[in-house]
């Protein structure tokens, strides 16, 4: 039997942040057929609400250092402002959607990271298993789960995660049962040989270019632990996996990976 | 065939500030057997991370008025912060939780409240419909829904809602369907005379006299409403509805209302 298709659509903060694009972003993702998830970030609002609080952010390699008050931060930013105002939204627009972290029905427990390189990132975790099972019952009964990058460690306490790892990581776990296809929008058409040329953009992305652009540093901080994900998505077997503009989910333009 | 018990279970700002109070309240709650959903509040939360913010709160009558900046405060404190936490420490104590606003899976649908003797409440919202179905198939499996004072219009917008009218509006729309037992817990024994004497309870509580020390101006602002709904949802059909202390779920102390 074939498996049925699964959009696993990713959105990041630079869009959300603007309201046409995300506008132009929920559109596309509400006229999308067929089973989907939608992965959401946030980063830019979290930092602009932080400021006001007097919490500046302190990122490393693109990650952000998770201490206290952070935590708290990003799970009200996250959690509530812009997961809930998304759900609002693809309401109004006819799609019946249910905000989630990892910890709501426990869909996905982390551990957090453990220090290294002398680098304790706080409360950030990583994923180590997702409740399969529950997403696919709460897909069967016709709701869109909207997915918040927050996770769980099962000892009471809510971790910071990467969008793009939560993302790739259900888009794995999930490809056992459906034919996964991973579409991660962002700002430009995709990857990019120069960022200001738009027609140096990289598709096929192969695995093996990935590793020279990292080794000479044309790719750099937040680009790598995206692009790691994406790639881990695919080798754990997703159908796809696509990086493209916030505004092309229904076409086939942007980066497709290939290992 | 008679009706499977629900318990709906509400616990106030006051509770959820003080983390051994919350931790009585939890053990109660996660002792409780056989289905139940938890309603909770978080106003002084959000009126201490108000003032982070520099927005003041504007109480009328006990309810918020709540402006562009007050709703988006309110849906980061009560749909993130509180209800994330709660749920991630649930998870802890074994309760597979999910967090809910009335905007996900369309569970509470509001309409936003007119202008009424010169006072206008801004985003907050007074419930209409109930999707009794989406929330009886989520207890069906498994899963214990923790819901925040949040709603929505259908028209894209998250509205701020009292807790006490939320708890109350699912008691008497799911009474049809369960028997339902609305336990309203907060700080105190439960309604008393005298908030000094704790011989003082009242209990059971009727109607009649609640409109007696509404007219003598001995019950005034933020219990009005809360009392008026917990009538209401008895008028509803719920099986029982009691007012007690946050850690005595379990018990039969408190006031019972009788209309």
């Amino acid at each position: 039997m074939s498996k049925q298709p699964l959009h696993i659509i990713k959105i990041g903060g630079a869009v959300i942040e603007n309201p046409e694009m995300k506008q132009a972003f929920l559109d596309g993702f509400v006229a999308l057929e067929g089973l989907k998830i939608l992965v959401h970030g946030g980063g830019r609002v979290a930092t602009e609400i932080g400021e006001k609080l007097g919490l500046k952010a302190n990122m490393v390699e693109g990650r952000r250092v998770t201490d206290d008050a952070t935590v708290d931060l990003v799970t009200m930013v996250y959690g509530g402002l812009v997961n809930k105002q998304m759900i609002a939204q693809l309401q109004h627009l006819g799609v019946n959607a249910i905000g989630l972290t990892g910890a709501d029905g426990n869909i996905i427990r982390s551990t957090k990271r453990p220090v290294k390189n002398g680098v304790d990132y706080g409360w950030v975790g990583d994923p180590q298993e997702v409740n399969v099972e529950f997403i696919t019952d709460m897909m069967a009964s016709k709701v869109t789960p909207v997915i918040a990058p927050l996770t769980h460690d099962g000892a009471g306490h809510i971790l910071n995660t990467n969008a793009d790892t939560m993302a790739g990581t259900l888009a794995a776990a999930l490809a056992d049962r459906f034919d996964v296809h991973l579409v991660l929008t962002f700002e430009l058409d995709g990857v990019m040989r120069d960022v200001n040329d738009p027609t140096s953009l990289i598709t096929p992305f192969k695995y093996s270019f990935f590793e020279e652009l990292k080794a000479s540093g044309a790719i750099h901080s937040g680009m790598i632990p995206k692009l790691e994900n994406a790639f881990k998505a695919l080798k754990g077997g997703a159908g796809s996996v696509r990086i493209c503009k916030y505004d092309q989910i229904h076409t086939t333009n942007g980066s497709f990976l290939q290992v």
